[in-house]
């Protein structure tokens, strides 16, 4: 099988499930218990939190646990947003975010909110300048995602970071899901005040993710109850989720220097094959190493539909994805690729194809060969209609 | 070990474990994703749907999966709350409920709605006329729980749904958390339109939980996104906590019945031996069968501190609460203690024994034989000062 999803979910570490296994057979009491056993699984989620914080330089306090990205992006910017709303009601994000954070801008809007988005050029990249002249005196929070889901494309989080320098009453977010445990990610040296990550992108478990979230800064709750979580996400700790989350963060930091370089070397000669291999092919994103993830590669072959394409590779036991996951069963041109000035035909013909910690080059090799044969095929067909 | 701290967590079952490590090695793939194996993922996640549809004698489209009991009741009450704000802004439940409940509704109140919350009698238990009399022109939600997480005592849940019928615009939330998988729950009978569950109660998984949603009934989401479950719950689903949500409700369904009666029978010989053998001793909620959870048992030992007991049992290998997992680091007297009409000094010194579907009967025979021993002596200590 020739698994090129990843950035959708990536197959667990087989010591990641070896963690939890553990953890559910030994550890199993409630972390807010009061007796020793509680302390027992208190201690382990403590030391997870320890692992989170070293690898984001951070202090364990600012990490908090969350049932995955999708909570960690809500939480934080409809946190600040209620937190905050006396200070201001404009938040500024872009239009090239994953659902779970561009939907919750437009949840907000609904209820009363200002929001504006940034486009991106036609290389997926947001411009900076565009985010410093979209701020208003009302403006409470920035949100602009570290890889794009999508295109791999990398935003310049640093420069609007710094920028963000001169706005003190600004919070800025970011949505790490594609970067964390793939490339550096600082949030202290990006002036970043909120941070989201997901397990099940790095090897991880599902179900569960994490919130960095800089000290002293105020978020309203989008769960209230047992008050875990210094009160900032209520409800009992997924103890071996988290300690799973852990490991696979240690393992990944462990690989992903050495294993991103190959993944880059395997991307630059895969595109170079489908340059020179294919007709009527469009390399969307930016291509230039250090501008895109090397983890990630989208095509357009204008005509074909995703779908086909997915189903056709599927028939040789590789797996790519149409476009995100979470969107991938409606059938709508990606709103990415439209705001960089894609056609709907070129949007609608696209393919995601998203490598992990155990990609093999033979998997990236084996796609360009079938894409060789089924591409040609598959335009062959449009061609005779 | 004696472990009689089934309320705050439970042991996870073997099979359990066996299913979730399964799904986690061979069906990681992402449900929503278009391909073969998010097919695979997906058709995993219908048949645990359908577990609970059946067991809950529900559709599967009333079926939502969630992080768990804290997420289930945040999302039930404010779901309501957000999505019927133009119908009214009143919401009824009681002095009694978990924090994921009690401390949504204070929530709320902060955020301008209005909420009645009822008090329980001397035995803890809600008086459904005092429901029927807090109803108003602007009533949309009233949320009582099945089973008391701290007492054990069963809410009238079916009369309250009764009552309810005469007023088809309030919706009716019943937390079941305590509940689900040892006591027999019929929505639809009891005219429930909400109700939540939690999977690490009933030896199923930590991080999963579900609602039951009546079909029909708007629910605005606290997380949105990917539009996962009907757009009620975005987020990667939670594949292998799913798997195991389902397979320890079908367990739990197999076993309740039977252990139901033996676990009763096994409360009510300790109760007996507890009153006989100890002085100052209060049986907190009601301990008539059917009127209270079999499961569960709160005494208390007026002028001792819970803490104190809890830790003296620990150091004999048992372990029991001193209120709810979520508020045991509190040094407060239990609230919902208090409004049954206890004093402080009553309140805080009170313990909890809950019991699991893989409780024995030696268990509580052992913990009896231990109170015989450790209550005289603390209580002698007390004395002396």
């Amino acid at each position: 099988m020739i698994y090129l999803d990843n950035s959708a979910t990536s197959r667990i570490d087989s010591e990641v499930l070896s963690v939890m296994t553990e953890v559910m057979q030994d550890i199993f009491a409630n972390p807010s218990s009061l007796h020793g056993l509680g302390g027992k699984a208190e201690r382990l989620v403590n030391a997870a939190r320890e692992v989170l914080a070293r690898q984001l330089e951070a202090s364990t306090n600012e990490i908090y646990f969350t049932s995955g990205g999708t909570e960690a992006n809500n939480l934080a910017i409809k946190g600040i947003a209620f937190a905050y709303q006396q200070r201001g009601s404009h938040l500024i994000t872009t239009q090239i975010e994953h659902p779970s954070v561009y939907d919750v801008h437009k949840q907000l809007e609904e209820w009363g909110w200002k929001i504006t988005y940034i486009s991106a050029n036609e290389k997926g990249k947001v411009d900076p300048a565009d985010i410093e002249r979209a701020i208003t005196d009302e403006t409470v929070l920035v949100s602009v995602m570290h890889v794009n889901n999508e295109t791999g494309t990398i935003q310049p989080i640093q420069e609007i970071g710094q920028i963000l320098q001169s706005y003190p009453k600004i919070f800025f977010h970011v949505d790490a899901v594609q970067s964390f445990g793939k490339l550096p990610v600082h949030p202290k040296q990006w002036k970043i005040d909120l941070l989201s990550l997901s397990g099940h992108k790095f090897h991880g478990p599902k179900g569960v993710g994490a919130l960095y979230l800089r000290q002293g800064i105020q978020l309203s709750p989008l769960m209230v109850g047992g008050g875990q979580e210094q009160g900032i996400r209520s409800g009992t700790l997924n103890v071996p989720g988290i300690a799973g989350l852990a490991k696979a963060a240690t393992l990944a930091d462990q690989k992903r220097v050495e294993k991103t370089k190959k993944v880059l070397k395997w991307k630059l000669s895969f595109l170079e094959q489908i340059k020179a291999n294919l007709d009527n092919v469009m390399i969307n994103g930016d291509p230039t190493p250090n501008e895109s993830s090397p983890y990630i590669i989208n095509l357009s072959f204008p005509g074909l539909k995703s779908e086909v394409i997915v189903h056709s590779l599927e028939t040789k036991n590789c797996y790519v994805s149409s476009k995100s996951a979470c969107s991938s069963r409606l059938e709508k041109p990606s709103r990415v690729l439209l705001d960089m000035g894609l056609t709907p035909r070129e949007a609608l013909g696209s393919i995601r194809i998203s490598m992990g910690l155990d990609t093999s080059e033979s998997e990236l090799v084996e796609l360009a060969e079938l894409l060789k044969t089924v591409i040609p095929s598959l335009q062959h067909i449009i061609k005779d209609q």
